[in-house]
């Protein structure tokens, strides 16, 4: 098999540039994720493809569809091509939907091994993975926050205790250390430090507490930011530092928690023992891997009553420790509603653009643009800066920013136009995580304790992805949780692409429009000052109810 | 308050027909409905919105949007308009959807009590519901069919047992007739079979069973058909005939047996007395509910071993069976399954047309152009011959008719011809029921016992949902259950306006097409050799993969 990588430049194989733009952004997932033979994008399960012939019955029919088709996908298969109308999505996708009562992780596993469903992640199968930079900002911005919050702006000669450098986790590193702190970050892969190094997101590597801990002292010392990856298991190393009376300033953990099969390796296990045991007893392993989950958590609400803070950041894992015996689990908070959720009120969250045709310069352009035209925006502008600096680029060159509502239509326009003009050397791709707005139910991350108690209505989502096919969108992708998270949550994703014609003008004019529109009305239905405001503000079409 | 009532007419409220279209279909589910003040439908609980400043926003929104906006409504709650683009729909609904592990009746209870939620049912919240009618021939053709399987295609002098006369049960008594048997309906709810009887769906009424027996008894020895509502409760009746030993032919249930607080009564107990309860002692009624549902399945297993044809209508009655004790309900199979399957494969089932401006000679005009253009279909020229005869006409004039891909398209392309040349009085909206081919996705009624096991996958409505989005339908819905039926399944509603314009014609084309192709997709998907020859011979685009 030859490795898969996106085509750069600017010649076509498909019949138009929407469709090479979906077919690069697909083998861009795949050039970046974590095991390409498997098609495995990250978090231990997400595909990009349901198996290799789908794979290239996709890619045939990318390369041969005209511009007014659709190609359905039912979790990574492409089950038909069906004649629509120019204004339509070129691709829909739904992955990893079960039936309510049937949202188990162990039927998922069951269909999974039929070969009836995989999990496409958040950005796996549909496509929009940008590597480690996707979640980057993110963790940078809670970071950033925390340092505000807590520690009078400044997060010098702080210490960050974190686990896990996968797809997502391997950004924490280079995230603590843009917020200036000292981070440690246990990885019970060698591979994956080493991956991390080479990527640039990580500095050094031991495999001993000791030296993992002299250094982060030298650098608190010195209040130097510093970045060490120790070869280790948390669910060993977290109550260690506390035995110890090592209590870290911020505590999280980013391991794959959310699968105790495939995700999160128990204490005591070797990769290859883990392995073996996932192929004769993967019960036990399950048992193995809830136990040593609930060791570490216990760990984790020990630091939290020293005083660090200590959050989840989003992989399950006070959901597995609860169901392991850890009944105050819940007593950590989420950094949803910790952090974002006043931005979510504002629809502004995580936003992407890719430049289709490999050309870095064009990001540069992008920058450039952002740091003179939104230069009233402190977030994106700072983090512009901070990316330059630091943030290698993985795969096609690609840039995170969060923006909101108008600010994201704005900004695709001028592009559009740039590509149209030639300032850039060709079309641009944008997409968004679906840690949005209005593109996520998520009754223990995106929406936990939401105002007026609507965390678990799925409707949202749903009525995301239907405006979004009803709004000239390119590609749109309802998913569901599987593995560990199967059952518990239900999301939406989009993807345009600006190919500098009028026609892609009005695409990413009305799907940004009522992607962040909706969104920022989900938040006031739930009663939401800021989104009230932001939808007054903004001209957003609210029904006002009159009450009788 | 005034009684809504469907406008009639060619005069428009609304900027064009097919916002016109839509609000008649609103108001005639509920000029059709069960229970207007509660905004009520059918099946106790399945709502036209989420209340009435709801619904008074609903009609305005329809009144003054236009041609290019969409409505967003959630739960039957309106939440914003947007503006899309000539080829979107115009109205996107998503309701009563739950993340998968909250997506039990307690919590559906409880939101719907915080006015986060309704249930939809199939047909209500989606405008879509036209009377009894509805099921008419689904009740019909099933016992037709069990007549061809199990008496020699004759019924005459046939005993059918069944319960429930509310807005689905209430088809029964005349489908009965139709099939020439002799039907006994029990029913608890006086007011149920006098409205029953005043629409012409139920011959004679008696609050004794020794009654109701001499009546079918008669009926049986003269071979004529007739149908008789019992006040009773099915909980008593059932389990009584079993011990008088009189053992029917064919036993069945469509009491609103999904529910077991708003639906189902208990035995023992009046309306006055359930209500009471509901109010002071929910969990008493539910748990009383539940086990006069296990004592009634428990008589419909015995009169299966004692030879009577018994089969679950769709109620969820087996599955609360089983919660409340009786191991073996599911012994009892699915109508789905036993008569439907064969049809979906091809993508048969029940479309619908209604005649917008209220003139019942519309569709006299259509049933003869079946007659004459159908003639080699049996299944849908045989039911428009006992259409004519024994479907009297409620709200909006309305027919049903089971016809498959290809079909649909052909009557509605038809149709929409005679409205552009004035044979018809104005135009007619199509839709079809959520059990249909690639619709729905419920393991206890539609998808049981699939060959691929793929019963509980809710990736297919979802695309379904999504391609018609992209397909230029008028009104697309997304529903999951709610009630006793909470976690047990996903479907998704369509409705497209005839309004005789060139445009209409393409918005039918495409979206009938594409509707009933991923139809016949989803069953050639999971291996049903009906399905992939259909996908052969009609073209319809599958995507074959080359295995490795
Ligand atoms: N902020 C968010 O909402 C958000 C975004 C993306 C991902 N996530 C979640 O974050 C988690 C990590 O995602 P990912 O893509 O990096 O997953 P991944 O599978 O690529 O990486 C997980 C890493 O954890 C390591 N690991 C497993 N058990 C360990 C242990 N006991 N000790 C130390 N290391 C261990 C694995 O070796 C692996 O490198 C997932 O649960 C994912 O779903 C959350
Ligand atoms: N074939 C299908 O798939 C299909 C289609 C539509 C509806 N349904 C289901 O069929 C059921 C009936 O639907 P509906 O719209 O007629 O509901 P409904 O609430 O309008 O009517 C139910 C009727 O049952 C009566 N009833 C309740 N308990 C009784 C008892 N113990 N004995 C006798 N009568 C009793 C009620 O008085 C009421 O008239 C529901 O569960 C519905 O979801 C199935």
């Amino acid at each position: 098999m030859t490795l898969i990588q996106a085509a750069r430049g600017t010649q076509l194989r498909c019949k138009g540039w929407r469709q090479e733009a979906l077919l690069r952004m697909l083998e861009n997932v795949l050039e970046n994720g974590e095991n390409q033979k498997e098609l495995l994008v990250y978090a231990a399960l997400a595909k990009a493809a349901r198996d290799w012939p789908s794979y290239e019955a996709i890619v045939k029919a990318l390369r041969t569809m005209e511009e007014d088709e659709t190609l359905v996908i039912q979790s990574g298969k492409p089950i038909g091509l069906f004649k629509t109308h120019a204004f339509a999505p070129l691709v829909l996708m739904a992955n990893c939907n079960m039936v309510g009562k049937w949202a188990t992780s162990d039927n998922f596993y069951k269909w999974q091994q039929e070969g009836l469903i995989i999990w496409g992640g958040l950005t796996a199968a549909d496509w929009q993975y940008i590597g480690s930079q996707g979640v980057l900002q993110g963790t940078y911005e809670i970071f950033a926050t925390i340092g505000r919050q807590h520690f009078n702006h400044d997060l010098r000669g702080r210490f960050i205790l974190t686990a896990g450098l996968g797809g997502m986790g391997g950004s924490q590193p280079l995230a603590g250390v843009m917020a200036k702190a000292a981070i440690l970050a246990v990885e019970v892969n060698e591979a994956r430090i080493d991956k991390r190094i080479a990527a640039g997101y990580l500095q050094q590597k031991t495999d001993s507490l000791d030296a993992a801990l002299a250094i982060i002292r030298e650098a608190i010392e010195r209040k130097e930011p510093v970045s060490v990856g120790l070869l280790g298991n948390a669910a060993e190393v977290y109550p260690e530092l506390l035995r110890r009376g090592i209590i870290p300033d911020i505590v999280t953990d980013q391991t794959a928690a959310h699968d105790l099969v495939y995700g999160y390796i128990p204490r005591g296990y070797s990769l290859e023992a883990a392995e073996a045991l996932r192929r004769d007893n993967p019960d036990r392993l399950k048992a193995d891997a809830g136990a040593s989950i609930a060791a570490e958590v216990k760990a984790m609400l020990a630091f939290k009553a020293k005083g660090a803070v200590v959050f989840d950041n989003g992989n399950n894992i006070r959901t597995q420790a609860r169901a392991y015996g850890v009944e105050d689990a819940f007593s950590i908070s989420i950094f949803t509603e910790a952090f974002l959720r006043p931005l979510f009120c504002r629809a502004i969250g995580p936003f992407r653009w890719i430049a289709l045709t490999g050309n870095a310069e064009d990001i540069r352009i992008i920058d450039d643009y952002i740091l003179t035209h939104f230069a009233d925006n402190s977030i994106v502008t700072n983090w512009i800066g901070l990316a330059r600096q630091y943030v290698p680029l993985e795969g096609l060159p690609a840039r995170i920013g969060w923006l909101g509502h108008g600010e994201r239509t704005r900004l695709a326009l001028a592009v559009n136009a740039m590509v149209a003009d030639g300032t850039l050397s060709g079309p641009v791709a944008f997409t968004r995580d679906h840690l949005d707005a209005g593109a996520m139910a998520h009754p223990n991350i995106m929406t936990e304790r939401m105002k007026d108690g609507s965390d678990a209505i799925a409707d949202w989502p749903l009525l995301n992805a239907m405006l979004n096919c009803s709004s000239m969108a390119d590609l749109v992708a309802i998913h569901s949780g599987g593995g560990g998270y199967a059952g518990y949550m239900t999301s939406a994703g989009v993807t345009l692409v600006a190919d500098g014609s009028e026609e892609a003008a009005l695409r990413l004019k009305l799907t940004l429009q009522n992607d962040t529109g909706l969104g920022v009305l989900r938040y006031a239905d739930a009663g939401y000052e800021e989104a009230l405001d932001e939808a007054d503000k903004k001209q957003i079409r609210r029904i006002k109810l009159e009450q009788a």
